[in-house]
């Protein structure tokens, strides 16, 4: 019902996660109003991602050049990598301020249901790598497939001379306990510390 | 903290509606795991919607020719007229394949609060076309400033001999009336019919 056009950019939008007809086709008759600059800059950043970004060679981590800015950070601590899952855990922790060592992107997690094996994950450049570390911290979400590469990696890793290391897990700051899951309340009550 | 061109197409995501830096964080992710394919796809969609895409010089609906395909049907009645806010309304009205006359879309609806004002509007193409027309149905939303609108609407065309309607407000299909609000319950009322 809508001309060709539109149509054709409705259903660009609806590639995008989440995103139905109604919201695509809200997303798409606001391109109309937008003036020319705007779309062009839309533009430009679409042909940009495909062409100026890159994994990181040693970490797998999102960049513009061969290496990304943590690893080529000099001040950062080589000898303590912390494995991630994706990109988006490294924006969410750098957020942080307080981690300084480096990190290890996965890209992906082992699933038995999506079919996902350890050799489809980014494992095999961090085994080249953590020779020359001291600590290896875990940081996979603690789900299903997140706990699995963990005990995965940790396994993995047993043979070497390294400490591995797993993020704790328990009841988030500010959270309540009456809202909080059995397994949440267990992990809490396993990983409890002296005051 | 992410590499530039990857920030750019976050900020040009979050000019969509009701998309914040996450879900915007989202999107640019998806679409580096994209084929160059779809990406090329969706540049060229968001090229031809500046270039393809006019507004119908009759009825001021969206199209790509000078006069939209609901104007251009010769089947179509001529001689009535429904009045709408946007585009989006004329699709959903001739979803229902139940409407044979033709619209006009009025961009926007009168507002005091945004400012617009009837001049802003589609209005005077609408006055310039209704007097070879019988019926002029105004179906804005019922909305304080739908409601205005229409009212202005059959003000100006009082003076002219053409039966003004408005579209039916009352209980949704499937609605229940203990969830609709009082408004919708007096017009229902008022609107009753008999069986």
């Amino acid at each position: 019902m809508y001309p060709e056009t539109l149509t054709k950019l409705i259903d660009c939008f609806m590639m995008l996660p989440g995103v139905g007809s109604k919201t695509a086709e809200r997303y798409a008759l606001l391109m109309i109003e937008k003036d020319e600059e705007e779309i062009t800059r839309f533009i430009e950043a679409l042909k940009d991602i495909k062409t100026k970004i890159h994994e990181c060679k040693i970490c797998g981590n999102l960049c513009e050049d061969e290496e990304c800015l943590v690893c080529r950070d000099k001040t950062r601590n080589k000898k303590q990598i912390l494995v991630v899952q994706s990109s988006k855990d490294v924006i969410a922790l750098e957020k942080t301020l307080e981690y300084h060592g480096v990190y290890h992107v996965l890209k992906g997690l082992i699933s038995q249901t999506k079919g996902i094996l350890p050799e489809d994950l980014n494992i095999k450049s961090l085994l080249d790598r953590v020779d020359d570390a001291e600590e290896v911290i875990i940081a996979t979400n603690p789900t299903l497939e997140g706990e699995t590469t963990a005990l995965y990696l940790d396994k993995l890793l047993s043979s070497k001379n390294i400490l591995t290391t797993r993020i704790a897990h328990g009841i988030p700051m500010g959270g309540h306990l009456d809202y909080a899951d059995e397994l949440t309340l267990i992990k809490a009550l396993e990983g409890r510390k002296k005051m």
